[in-house]
């Protein structure tokens, strides 16, 4: 059960209720809607009064042992639900376990303070119901839309604008940048530093002013640690709805499409362009001035040197197509282990 | 000789306490004990007075040429040492090296205080002999052991705990996670930011809340702007003794074993499990829901992407046998050189 | 046209003035030189009044339809450049654009101040014309050159040195460290924690003291969450007129020489040495102990595991020399497209 010390439990609710709330799913027949939902919790830690989730027939050895008294799932598995526990059909189960864990869990609220130890400097604009932490410090001119939370130690830079519900973190860092609403950027992430961009000198590289911004859209998640630099001239463009995890770099003047997932330490290079529901795997690295189209599929670990059309599923490096990269890596291992070969 | 503006040297230690002290070697006859040890340094720049260490033939060449005055070292090696240098036989050479020099350098001594900047918020529990830096931020219901050293701009979360002789360095931040003894947390370290969970949606992905917490032993070492995301439900579990270098990224439900370490820019993917005693190279990084044995070695660059038995040596990406690896390699070469092939 | 919000404008220039100051071409014959230049921008962008660049013909197409009403261009190019545009031939176009940018865009002009929340330990020395920003944290007996801009956030640990002109970005933290004049660091990089060294011990890993320092040169730019580990008795050294991009790993005693250049989430391993103007691609590793000669090139995503002479150009894990990579890609393919192979 999750530690009320760090994760105070809100609820409980009414299974009609959720139901009605999340959309997803409906009372079956014979059971009584005011049944209480007190939790939300994985299949091995699901008891009485918990809900759990399954989407994954992998999973199938978890559900027959569960003691989850509520299981949203989907519907060709609903019957291998076991005894003593409902079975809750629904096309989207993880996205309605999602619904109901953020029902029980909404997180600390709040409070609604600018800080005595925070700095703001001049001109700043401050929204309704702000909760700006210690030692935050806001530079000239920022505008902070209503409902932001800005944790300990953070800086954000002359002019920022953050948008509505946005949610910094600890001792991150914002400039040159302009957040929609609800941007959630966790602790340490850097957004809006300077782009790697110089001429070459024997003597002294000359830095060329890096005068873009960073525009990031609504509902997008910055994970801690990440680096997103400004444009040179153009803008860095992230737009709705990217979750972006732990220590990912993005480099100047790149564009990542609506929907995008960058999953953690991959590196996109200078003015690449991603297109929508884009996701790149764990430590995948994309090269400058490359286009990827709609729907790319990037494997962890590959490297992508070249334009990737709609839909394109690749890996290795530099990274091909899925099925060309285990075609070739099983001819490579054939080298090796067939007779007759000059071992 | 180390720079006394950073590394104030205490000392000198006679040659017989450090030989009780560290309990790893003994004082050779007709050596008087009484001898004073003043410096612990490498071979080359070690002189009269300085202890120094060889536990590899590959470093004889900087032995034959030393003025250290004493030497820890290999016995099988201890009839190399030269003339004018006293030869200290031990199986572990480094380990005393590493003893005598914490004694030499215990580093600056922590002052006992709340600095008058910090943030402390309510009910707090604030062990004895605490040195609470400039701009510290402590959230409500923490918890700081004894000794515990925090310094300027870090930030400590609600209910943190954290224990006894921990060290915290400039600006990281930790939230929603226990520590235990003597860990020590370098500088913007992001310790239980939420993981990189949700349901994915076309307009807004769900965020899933992350509702575990970070768990960390004793003894162990998190290095600079290393992230270690909390769990989702389960908790991360990073064991005792477990050393992690800079920029290291620990995922959501990571399991670390005792003993572990992680070199630098390592990537550890959601509910991964890894042994006791592993050793992970650099940049090297592990898929998700992957069993990582006993003392599995993994090198430099590696992809993991299956399950590992214990004591396994693996490299490459994906990850394989280290021998199998070399031999695939050296066919691959043999491609490109043998003659009579249509280059 | 950038954002006045972020990026105030200097200026008109009389060309003539530019040309001058430069040192890098001539007002051409016929040419008025007290025309105006009032802003430095891509060919896309650039309009009347203002002046581009172009040193690649890849980007020939963007010159043809140019509206910019100048451009430095390479000599052999300049006659491609459309009517309404003046050619402005030099041999170095990208570095005339980046000084004439930086003439326009100088950035904002630094406050002198020390604010009012920074906490100055005993005995530091302030130089001249400092821009300390809220909630600095300096510690006792360091040094802070003239004209040095410390953003808010910042940690500058005991006896720090940071020369005159240097620029540290937001929450970034120093510690045993001496810079060079005029390097930039920028938001959340780490200079100087300790390396990753210690003796392994079953029990109780145990640390070395690591009591060397960071040395960085001057004109040197450390991107946003970098990493520079402090040596363990030895130094680590940058040189001048070095550039790292973010997110980079440099470990303990590594030696980077002058003009080298480093892309982002690169790891050098503790005591490897790069020559003089190396430049190492994105995410590459350079294993421990490796001498990398002047003038080195290592692609991105490269392992380079032994010693590289001068001027090598390396590709690929392990790094080998390019030409040698590509065959060796060409000659995996043809495994799997040769007909007759038994795929």
């Amino acid at each position: 059960m999750p530690d009320s010390r760090f994760h105070p439990r809100q609820g409980p609710f009414a299974l009609g209720e959720l139901a009605q709330q999340t959309g997803l799913f409906e009372v079956p027949d014979g059971i009584d809607p005011a049944l209480s939902v007190q939790d939300a919790l994985p299949l091995e830690q699901a008891g009485k009064g918990c809900l759990s989730f399954l989407d994954n027939r992998k999973y199938l050895p978890a559900l027959e042992t569960t003691s989850a008294e509520f299981c949203v799932i989907s519907p060709d598995l609903a019957d291998r639900v076991p005894e003593g526990t409902v079975a809750l059909p629904t096309p989207h189960p993880y996205l309605a376990f999602a619904m109901i864990s953020q029902a029980l869990y909404p997180g600390t609220a709040p409070v609604s303070q600018v800080h005595a130890t925070a700095v703001v400097g001049d001109d700043v604009v401050l929204g309704a119901d702000l909760d700006i932490g210690a030692h935050v410090v806001i530079g000239a001119r920022a505008e902070i839309g209503d409902g932001a939370v800005l944790g300990p130690n953070v800086s954000v830079g002359p002019g920022v604008v953050i948008g509505a519900g946005c949610r910094i973190d600890a001792n991150a860092s914002l400039e040159t940048c302009i957040l929609g609403q609800r941007v959630h950027v966790q602790s340490g992430a850097r957004i809006g530093p300077g782009g790697f961009g110089f001429a070459p000198h024997p003597q002294r590289h000359v830095a060329v002013p890096q005068v873009g911004r960073v525009l990031i859209g609504n509902d997008c998640h910055i994970g801690a640690n990440v680096c997103v630099a400004r444009g040179s001239g153009h803008d860095t463009v992230i737009g709705n709805n990217v979750w972006i995890d732990n220590l990912v770099q993005i480099a100047h003047n790149v564009k990542i499409g609506d929907g995008s997932i960058i999953v953690a330490q991959v590196g996109i290079a200078g003015s690449s362009k991603l297109g929508q529901f884009v996701q790149v795997g764990g430590q995948a690295g994309v090269s400058g001035h490359v286009k990827v189209g709609n729907g790319v599929k990037i494997g962890a670990l590959s490297g992508v040197m070249n334009d990737q059309p709609d839909g394109a599923v690749v890996l290795g490096q530099p990274a091909i197509p899925v099925r060309d990269f285990w075609r070739q890596l099983a001819a490579i291992r054939r080298l090796t282990t067939k007779k007759g070969t000059d071992r």
